[in-house]
């Protein structure tokens, strides 16, 4: 779990490094977006970025290089789950994120995915944004523990990965057009199947069905 | 709802045209597997199935056309979504189909859900054929309904996105390694919520709890 900091203390010296590197990110998604994976070049970013061809060569070699880099720069953020005092409320807030991101216009979220179909550099880095991502939101979960409102070995990649698939589905793999209720309905079903024990873990030390089954072996 | 016998009864009339689209068709997903969306063309399509490319243009047009027609021929199977004698186990059986689907080797469907984000054309007629497999498994929902497991105003829609969002989640976006254990618990969870009213829908009469029980035949 590498946040941003950890991962590219190099790359973050503040001052001309740290302004070239925005200046060719930001003209990443606008050229993905505009011309689709087939015309983002390096060349292109250099030319939209205005920092040399050669600079952005060395330092991120090809376009699989950019749109990791992309998605790591994204994960610098401070972006942390709202805190709206009920576990179906905190989803709920989750998913209106995930839907307004996933409908942005222009559409630069869904044309990272779309991207990540063409680059194993750029599935790489999307995971590793996700899993990220789904780190800061274990308070969401641990929340809801405290409140009482969830089992204490509650599995939170588990119950996030359900609360928000429904709104990719829809929207990335179906296309349909955005449902206003949706956000709320999935975060809704997630919070059900959690109260219920969907997404209960056998704890290490024991906490469900004794695990003494000793190793015959 | 078109099933694929009300959407293409001039395609199908048997003989000569049928095999030559069988020809045609078959040689799609090995191309696509083989050389990605990219080498897919029209005279790819042409010399892999023996068809002469005047023929392949004539009637696909193009590599859309082609992607399209696989999609629709492949609603025109007899597939049921098994009937095991519980929500939970029908819907695991599903899971377990929609797992072997998204990890087949040669990876056809990712390949062909991956090529959605290329052709518009591509992205219809998957979004056509994931619509018919929702309305195949209504049984499942209605079955269920039947045994008292669920609510009488279940959306089946809802239910089943539900419950195989998680695994296109984890191995088309997310590209995990597949999980043995996810089928299951994914339809669990679908079932818990369902079972718990979470895709109860409000019904036209009046959206009360008391369903009129009548036309029971």
């Amino acid at each position: 779990m590498s946040s941003s900091e950890l991962a590219t203390p190099a790359r973050r010296p503040g001052g001309r490094s740290a302004r070239i590197r925005s200046q060719v990110l930001d003209a990443v998604g606008p050229l993905l977006v505009e011309y689709g994976y087939d015309g983002l070049t390096v060349d292109a970013v250099a030319a939209r970025s205005g920092v040399h061809r050669t600079t952005v060569y060395r330092r991120w070699g090809d376009v699989g290089g950019l749109l990791a880099d992309v998605l790591e720069a994204a994960e610098g953020d401070s972006w942390r789950p709202a805190d709206t005092g009920s576990l179906q409320g905190d989803l709920t807030a989750l998913n209106e994120e995930v839907q307004a991101g996933l409908t942005e216009d222009p559409p630069v979220a869904l044309a990272l995915i779309a991207a990540s179909f063409r680059s194993e550099e750029a599935t790489a880095a999307l995971r590793q944004f996700w899993d990220d991502r789904y780190a800061r939101c274990e308070p969401v979960v641990a929340r809801a523990v405290e409140r009482g409102e969830l089992p204490a070995a509650t599995d939170h990649r588990k119950l996030l990965v359900t609360a928000t698939a429904p709104l990719y589905h829809q929207l990335v793999l179906l296309r349909t057009p955005p449902d206003p209720a949706l956000p709320a309905e999935a975060a809704r079903t997630a919070a059900l199947a959690a109260s219920a024990g969907a997404f209960t873990v056998a704890t290490a030390e024991g906490g469900g069905k004794t695990e003494e089954q000793g190793k015959a072996g």
